[in-house]
């Protein structure tokens, strides 16, 4: 359906006007501040607005822990989420809806979600998340999270001779997997992509990678990984390598204008620099880094170096929310810890652009997204510049990005078909899916991980705590 | 009026109970799982009941510039704000409205408003923030923000031989002011406190900081100010005093049970230890400290020291929001990047009781406040885990500390009297509020600040950029 928003605020270079923008056939077609209107109108006076955000890095189903676990670093905290992972459709379908909800409410119009599959349900759950996202309009990458490697792989050994199970599955089988995945459901056009995605190189072989890159370059698909997210990730590179994981990931051809890397926190200057050169993209997941203490991404340095950057909510479980607006301002004042120069501090009109053109490009996707462009495709927000949370009046944009905003998002388009009107969801009932998400839940306190018992001596013994 | 919450979702010491709780004549009279209704009945299913937070250090009129303000660190920082402070009363009286109706409706039914007082019209601005403060029904502690030292003073000096300006007001005269305010506005039984609250070292003489501990020795106020929440502070110190700052503050006798000290990012370890001696109170204020790129408190040095901790939203020109949620998140997870021995990081339980009875340790009212203890007066506030953003269903107060949580305040209580239901402010018309707030502003974008352009290169040289 054709519409006009009418008497938006939009930014200019370094100020705003006011503007309206047709769009057409899910297309801007036309952005000026004389315009007829075309289609349905939209009145926008008091409104801002921006191109969608990108919730760049997430993993659904981890809705169902949040607020539950333990603080724990990564190693022992992916122990405890397994543990209690769930391991129904109908809950991974719920989760789908409920991190796409929470996204579009705080200016994502497109979410990559790696995925965490039910083991011999793994199609199923793909399948399941895709329903969710088409169900309820959002664009997505679904990322199904694969791994070739048993858990405590992922933990260095240090001085001990630690031996791992091998996993339940073989390379080629997952890979199988993922090639049926591609096949059944990778379709850009209709706003759902397959994306490989391994989980990073403390549970894949090298041979998972190579397959990887292979079915990416078969079916022009965008790669996603984990990327030295912890110091025990850094150690274990060197165990498994004798060199970063930035160089070996770079001489196994995983490196390329269309990986995005979640994490990215401790690269080495000449691993910056690699990022750089394959034209890489860094998926900055800031409140997951704090609260599994997994430290600062050095984002000023990517930034300096030209790596695109863009923001990730991260899965629900070490966030505990999928609100992009919270990513995006932690995301961005927590680097002015890290150079006392403030000429590098990240500015809000910056952020704007690392989370719309910095998401749209880690996706491959900038030439039809990422900003509010004429022949563009119609991802747009529009934000209630009225709400308490946004006044008084200053710069808008400084407004969104540094305050916190709360009920600010009045409407969405995906495509050019509109999600959220005055607020609400428009295509879903999320009244019924707050039932839902009650009703498959229980109150409760800190559970006891078995796994976590297993592992924690050995962790505690090599991280020298 | 009295009241009884039915059904609520208490705490207990590691678990959660369903009780109900009697609040007559202003305080909590029984909390049993089994009472009858004392006057009306409050339904309380599917709501957690805590004590009220304190939102410990505010600037209420900050409001006006945020989202505007300059990437700076503090010092330029400051000069930016001041050069475009709002000088006008009704200014005043909206933004203390503002900053109490976001503190309410992120669980504060306290505020600590370190007020910026309007040059000439000193008094008026006590007396309208005052005002303000009773007609919402906040609990309030009036902090004028006061000096006797111009702007610059606050700059170290490095090697250079600069001069500054005298203070345009003696010290002498300021404490008549402060004097004055106590004796027409400190009420502490009606809910408004008069606090002394010299800036902090970097714009005092002693003979200010003197003036406030004999008038808080003679009407018992509460102590409040700012320190070393910076590099060039702690620079500064070594300057004026040839010692920390905590050691020179404790000499003159400015620290005690009653002080709390804002910020607190560059302490020695022996200034810990002076500070748990005195019992000091350290108000951490995390999102200001990461905006200004001040640095990372020692908050988990603290608390193992015995030092008292509570949080601040600051200013919401350094925030720019005053949603005290978000800074207790923020303020909990940050620290898991400073020790990474996970069995010292803060736990959301901890958080809360830091916000809760931490505040009320800090304003010397932990007696009276900060708990749900039969007796103690009845700062309530009732959150709905119904809520998007608290589904779904696992630890609540894990949901509410770790989450985003959007709209999960339902009903708030200060001092008995209800001024939150269904979770919308009823002691003011807050639409109304918005109307006024939107009418005084206008958009705009990066403004000329004077100041900054007569300190800048000063401050660069002397901080090594």
């Amino acid at each position: 359906m054709d519409f006009t928003i009418e008497n938006a605020l939009i930014a200019t270079q370094d100020n705003y006007t006011t503007a309206s923008v047709q769009v057409v056939n899910g297309r801007i077609a036309a952005i000026s501040s004389q315009l007829d209107t075309a289609g349905v109108s939209v009145k926008a006076d008091n409104k801002l607005l921006l191109p969608g955000f990108v919730n760049a890095h997430t993993h659904s189903s981890e809705m169902w822990q949040r607020g539950i676990m333990s603080m724990f670093p990564l190693e022992l905290w992916l122990a405890e989420l397994y543990d209690f992972a769930p391991l129904d459709l109908e809950k991974v379908y719920l989760s789908a809806l409920g991190t796409a909800v929470e996204t579009l409410l705080s200016g994502g119009t497109t979410v990559v979600d790696h995925l965490v599959l039910i083991p011999g349900k793994e199609l199923e759950t793909i399948a399941t998340a895709v329903r969710a996202y088409q169900e309820i309009g959002i664009r997505a990458f679904v990322a199904p999270l694969i791994q070739d490697e048993s858990l405590a792989a992922g933990i260095p050994c240090g001085d001990t001779k630690q031996t791992h199970e091998p996993y339940f599955r073989s390379t080629q089988a997952t890979l199988n997997i993922i090639e049926a995945a591609i096949k059944q459901f990778h379709r850009p056009g209709e706003g759902i992509s397959i994306v490989v995605a391994p989980t990073g190189i403390q549970l894949c072989t090298d041979a998972l990678f190579r397959g990887c890159v292979e079915l990416s370059d078969k079916y022009n698909l965008c790669r996603h990984s984990h990327l030295l997210e912890t110091k025990a990730q850094e150690k274990l590179a060197q165990e498994k390598y004798a060199c970063t994981a930035v160089e070996h990931l770079n001489r196994i051809g995983y490196l390329d204008y269309r990986t995005s890397l979640a994490h990215c926190v401790h690269l080495t200057d000449s691993d910056i620099e690699i990022l750089a050169k394959t034209k890489s993209t860094v998926v900055h997941n800031p409140l997951s880094n704090l609260r599994l203490g997994s430290g600062i991404a050095p984002v000023l340095k990517y930034r300096q170096a030209g790596v695109n950057v863009s923001f990730g909510c991260d899965g629900a479980s070490s966030n505990d929310s999928q609100d992009l607006l919270e990513a995006i301002k932690i995301g961005s004042i927590l680097h002015n810890l890290t150079d006392k120069d403030y000429q590098y501090w990240i500015s809000p009109r910056q952020s704007v652009q690392m989370a719309a053109l910095g998401g749209a490009i880690g996706l491959n996707m900038e030439n039809e997204n990422g900003s509010l462009e004429v022949g563009k495709k119609a991802d747009l927000v529009l934000y209630d510049l009225t709400s308490l949370s946004l006044l008084p009046r200053t710069d808008p944009i400084g407004l969104l990005v540094l305050g916190r905003p709360v009920n600010v998002v009045d409407s969405v388009w995906v495509n050019g078909k509109q999600v959220v009107a005055e607020g609400e969801v428009t295509t879903i009932d999320v009244k019924n899916l707050r039932q839902e998400l009650f009703k498959h839940s229980e109150w409760q306190t800190k559970r006891k991980s078995k796994t976590v018992a297993e592992l924690e001596t050995h962790y505690r013994l090599v991280m020298g705590l």
